[in-house]
């Protein structure tokens, strides 16, 4: 398990408790000194009781690697290139990888299992994604929860499943990996652009026809990056957006009403003291849009805004026009 | 205008101020001598000022429709049949028809349009339906807005979309009416169900779940009940379903989250002072589910919870497995 956030401490109590050794990369020394000495994570998802004979906290790399069968990302998009960099180039030779990542290698707007399989010369089979409408809060609470694992790997995608299956956890394989994926970072846009419109004023009837329209610029998207029929109303794509749309503690849609209600990015940035995953999708996908030229209003608008520092309540009229 | 409702009292002041005539019957006569007196009612939006130069409140229904070309049906669904039988079968001849109702006639299990169409032998192009993620309140704040008007006349549709657009409704035609009046009514069933998880004690990711898997068994029973091509996150149906099924204040989730805490269905009747329309929806879907034989484990587990009186907690138990 690679990362020390809520969801990589999600998942490595949801694993560890199924009875999978978890060697546990974190960044922070600090953090690891605590974990072995209380057996909590102090910053994330702190109730939460590791067994330290399946948890083994390390500040290796190489170390938390070396005997794992199965490699999870669960780090910061934007921290996926320093972080696997330090590898070597056959360390992942004989590896299963499961992107639990929902952002873009920023420079590169390219997908985390796009950048792994090129730096590390691993075949699609190799690869997995895990998706679903899951607050890594309430996997903490044990409320019943449901995941999908995405990967060309049929065998892989229900192998994972399999070591996530609780009973609190239900988990499905899907074989779309790219849509899986390129959704779980577009829904991080969608409550980015809901929180601006918050901010701004706009209320819950806006807020519903902003993601249906969102839906439709998903498909619309997916359909011309990586064409295959697919229905978004599962679990793994409209689930998770509204999980994410419709939280009032997603970061995304926080950035996005201070944002609205006239925060500038620095300032927001500054005053959230992180940065939402959002900020950057919104930036890759656009630009990956150039060449497709995909009728993308909503992404259009958080890009102005976010971007070209266009008045989010003038934005916000334009795109209001364009959506029904 | 038929009606005295929140819905009804909205649409008034949309059509009334964009300067439409409208002849308003409402059945408590208190409520009217109210609205002649201070141009507000007295129980719904009561903050809305009306023009009484263009809105004539009414006890009389035969004066109400009289003079009327279009008929705005907003009373609840159990009140359709007493109400409109005591028309001449020939009231309606010359008249258009749009119905705001969000259920179907009781014991009749029929919807709301259809019925009119046979007591008043209207055309169907004669008929109309109002839908779209709207609760009366954000229009009672002229918060941005979306209708759709749904009708197999496109020359209707418009029309009333027209008259329903201003600063902050934009309004659309839809040719789908069987279908957006279905998914109205169903889209109760599945608040009413959320409210019942919440209740329970289920969480924000089982909720999203349960919407995802909500959108593909409308769609399936659509498909059976009414089969032609129809996109599903539009704003008509998903938004529609989203605003009802994430709202706090929706009476239908409410009312499940009392049944799933533990209420008899008798004392959350009773303790609401006022009936869901899930609760009748329910029955009409299940039952006209019998000889179509759709897949439809959701509004199975809301009938035998509420028809049946299988607890809460097992029927939610046997649908957290059908789910994914």
């Amino acid at each position: 398990m690679l990362g020390g956030g809520s969801w990589a401490t999600a998942l490595t109590k949801i694993l560890s408790e199924n009875g999978a050794r978890v060697d546990w990369w974190l960044r922070a020394k600090d953090d690891i000194q605590h974990l072995l000495r209380t057996r909590h994570n102090p910053r994330y998802l702190s109730a939460v009781q590791f067994d330290l004979n399946r948890v083994y906290p390390t500040a290796d790399l190489d170390e938390a690697i070396e005997e794992a069968d199965w490699l999870v990302l669960a780090v910061p998009a934007a921290f996926v290139q320093p972080v696997l960099d330090k590898l070597d180039r056959d360390a992942l030779k004989h590896k299963r990888v499961v992107s639990a990542i929902k952002g873009m290698i920023p420079g590169k707007n390219q997908l985390v299992t796009d950048y792994v399989a090129e730096r590390f010369r691993l075949g699609r089979a190799q690869l997995g994604v895990i998706a679903g409408p899951c607050h890594a809060e309430e996997v903490a609470l044990e409320k019943q929860s449901y995941l999908t694992i995405g990967s060309p790997d049929a065998e892989l995608a229900l192998g994972f499943c399999e070591l996530l299956r609780n009973r609190y956890v239900r988990a499905h394989p899907a074989n779309d990996l790219d849509g899986i994926e390129y959704c779980a970072v577009m829904k991080n846009i969608i409550a980015l652009t809901g929180g601006i419109a918050h901010g701004l004023g706009y209320g819950d009837n806006f807020l519903a026809v902003l993601v249906s329209n969102a839906v439709q610029e998903i498909r619309r998207f997916l359909q011309a990056i990586n064409p295959q029929p697919r229905d978004l109303s599962a679990s793994a794509y409209l689930g998770d957006l509204l999980v994410t749309a419709y939280s009032q503690f997603s970061r995304n849609r926080t950035f996005g009403s201070m944002v609205g209600r006239g925060y500038s990015v620095k300032s927001a940035q500054l005053e959230m003291n992180m940065v939402a995953e959002g900020y950057y999708a919104v930036k890759s996908i656009f630009e990956l849009n150039k060449k497709l030229k995909v009728n993308m209003p909503i992404t259009a608008a958080a890009y102005r805004v976010l971007y070209e520092r266009v008045a989010p309540a003038v934005e916000l009229e334009i795109l209001k026009e364009q959506l029904r």
